[in-house]
């Protein structure tokens, strides 16, 4: 539903798009700035869920009355989300809003089956990760002409993981540009904040994603830093960040981040792209 | 090797203790407060490693070389570590230090083998956790009279995960006081920030660690703010952090993290005990 | 390609179908009874690979030279496959061929994307199953009308797992039949053959595969046997065989399988369906 | 309890041991052939468990009322087992027996903590595989003079995994013998039988334990049949069963199989060991 509370799409995560972009051809990189993120409706709804990849036996045998649905009133004026019903210890709680959105892909490669807004893989898709938020930059491998970008899924804010399985799904106003940086291998999904870099694997298991993440890293460390890999085993050894990313979806998420203010201090590689400016 | 660059403890993982807690009983639940975690050696040994867990196929085929020592030198005027040979790209590396304990136990329960200081399980141990900080505080549940408390493994830092197998060890110097809380159950350890508070999920997989996590930040919110499963569904889904603590261990860890100003907007349950102070 | 050596499909995991099955709906269990499965051609198409899932680190060091064609010759006679070119201790290696369908699907439910002939869910798919054999029954639920039944993906043989990737792919004659079980619930694939009844879970690891595999069989058991779930932790605990089907797709596959000899010993429920004849 | 029903052992996983092999020093392999093994009682005891691993979180909400005491009574004349006071569905039901040790061991390396006759490793332990029968013969590398052998853990029969938590525990005679196989390589514990040569992965996921068997065989593979990799990615490829030997302790074990009667086929290795006879 959008500002208007209209329903715009069916089912879960409405997405706009596919936008052509001029000159993205397969090979290349493209660019996302996400440059505003602003709520424009006071209201999200979500569940009392907790997802199955986040439950021992002992908590399934507890959980068995949860996935109602719970809407949250979002004050916009003080930037903070409330469950709008809540009566008991919940009846003063609230969060602050952090907006941001659960999809952005690009179309996968030639060769692969049409995919469900809700899924996820190289190309980004439903990454469910709480650092795509205003001012970040999302860098996606192209694999089509014209890369046939897509974004939606607007989240008022949700805990890592989307534990919940609904995140306070709203509506947004969205403004991005894109940027294609040419001919340009990348592995996995990767978002540069003000102060981060990130790379997100995505598998079926959080072990494999978090060695996506680990290999999305060392590349990145690699092409832009021209670290060897010793320097990247030390440089992730004393300072990388693992965070759960998303628990909601077919595939899982893990993001590896690293400061840009620590890369500051690695001596910059002549002839990296200047695509990340950590 | 101590201050002074003296072998006192033969392989990895040096200890101090057991010390026996009086009043300490099985079913209670030690309280350790990190009051003070100073570096008292001007290096730190290290390695360039990334972790069998952190490696995809593709990135095990180039880490053939890896593994080699690394020594660091910690400027404790500055607060910083830096590798002392850099000679390359990590020339001008450095990180702040950020001093921890990697190990901390308790004596498992009757009935169990005795354990390596580099194990770990719901009584603590090699947990490789860069949260259990000066200023934090540590819950174990108590398995033996007296509890006999054990810590040690002193890192000057590492990042998530001590990806590179060893962190960088070195020595300290540790003041810390213990309460005694009765009766009381927990089924993860916790640990207690100035910001946050944090269950420790440890098993033979990210995934089986996320649950255990989980798990045990249910059973907090239930004791201490006797939140029901749903209201715990919401505050998880808006507001928990997942982090990688450990991987290279035989056992890995997650960590469940959540703010505690968050949690002061939780009407607090009458009887719920002192022993955790959000 | 076909019988005459006649490319017949562009990429992996050629499939004939889809077929309209009248009655079926959605809600409804589709038996394919597979009748007939020959050889048609004298030779097959496989890898010398080991897919990531089977490597460990150490393994994936020494493994950088694989990946390479290798051509089987089928001697349909004797029943028998052996690596062409093969001159070293590989020489007078043989192996008896078991033919299979790598494939055999009906179209997922409403709110589905498309699905690749790579991909597996509930509905089958790419399962690369080695119990998919002449002889065998494979039950399916129905999410579409008509089902949309189609197979494929024809292997001569494969161990199991797929870990070459490739299996060895190659042409096959193949007759079946289908019956149409009604309004009946089934939550994963399920296969019969003369002498076992399976069950195969299908996820992103072993570890949650497993966990569906179990589930699975404990809802057949409770449906065609009327056991309880204590009197299924008994034939599990005493008899239940765990087989990996498959490690070379997005998802992969462990099988539960009972024998039909010890099944016949359970007191058979009153009103348990004519689907599964054990 | 003993053939007399006199405890001899308190606690799980009973052992007898630790036996000083002469002449096995660090480096060496030891082979335990289990020549006689059988019952000597009447019954069994067990549960009506599914072990957590074994559950989804749909299957846990229904699993409350497990975990209870069933005892099995043994008829040797006849080899079967059934549940003694099974008066519904499995009035009827009974298993062929099928006596297995589900520990078998030697001391871990120098420098490890003792260990717990529950735990497993590349030393062996508390594998619960049912293959370990009369007339296999089971490979553990030795770490310590002298081996220090130890066995036990008696089972009349289980299903893969041991998915009740407790097998068909009872009391058995034993008889086995000892070979050295002098400064041999070994990562993980291997099992002859008349048929097959298998390996068992064990480590804290399915997926790392199936990694791990793959490795073992590999590498028994390259020793004894001198195949190159290439070759041993065909041969797993066509011929390997995977399996699921345990999931009912700290660590899971996953079996890969290979059938004798196929490597005879290989041309044999000049300077294989005489350490397995496939």
């Amino acid at each position: 539903m959008d500002a208007q509370g209209q329903t715009r799409a069916l089912f879960g995560n409405p997405q706009t798009g596919p936008f052509f972009v001029m000159d993205a051809e397969p090979g290349d990189v493209l660019a996302i700035h996400i440059k505003r993120l602003r709520l424009n409706r006071d209201y999200a709804d979500s569940l009392d869920s907790i997802v199955g990849r986040a439950q021992t036996p002992a908590l399934a045998a507890k959980a068995t009355a949860l996935d109602k649905p719970v809407r949250w009133t979002l004050d916009r004026q003080r930037g903070r989300a409330r469950p709008e019903a809540a009566t008991g210890k919940l009846k003063d709680f609230w969060v602050p809003v952090r907006p941001m959105l659960g999809g952005l892909a690009v179309a996968p490669g030639f060769g692969n089956a049409p995919i469900s807004t809700g899924d996820t893989g190289r190309f980004g898709g439903n990454m469910d990760f709480n650092e795509i938020r205003e001012g970040a930059t999302v860098y996606l491998p192209v694999s089509q002409p014209g890369a046939l970008l897509y974004l939606g899924d607007a989240h008022a804010l949700q805990g890592d993981g989307e534990t919940s399985q609904y995140a306070l799904e709203t509506s947004m106003d969205v403004e991005f540009s894109v940027d294609v940086i040419k001919s340009r291998a990348q592995s996995a999904p990767r978002v540069e904040s003000a102060t981060q870099v990130m790379v997100l694997g995505q598998a079926g298991s959080l072990d494999d994603a978090l060695r996506a993440a680990t290999a999305g890293m060392a590349q990145w460390l690699e092409q832009d830093y021209g670290l060897s890999l010793s320097e990247t085993a030390q440089v992730l050894g004393s300072s990388v960040s693992f965070v759960v990313a998303n628990l909601a979806g077919r595939s899982v998420g893990v993001a590896a981040k690293l400061d840009k203010a620590l890369l500051r201090r690695v001596e910059r590689a002549p002839g990296s792209t200047p695509g990340a400016r950590p």
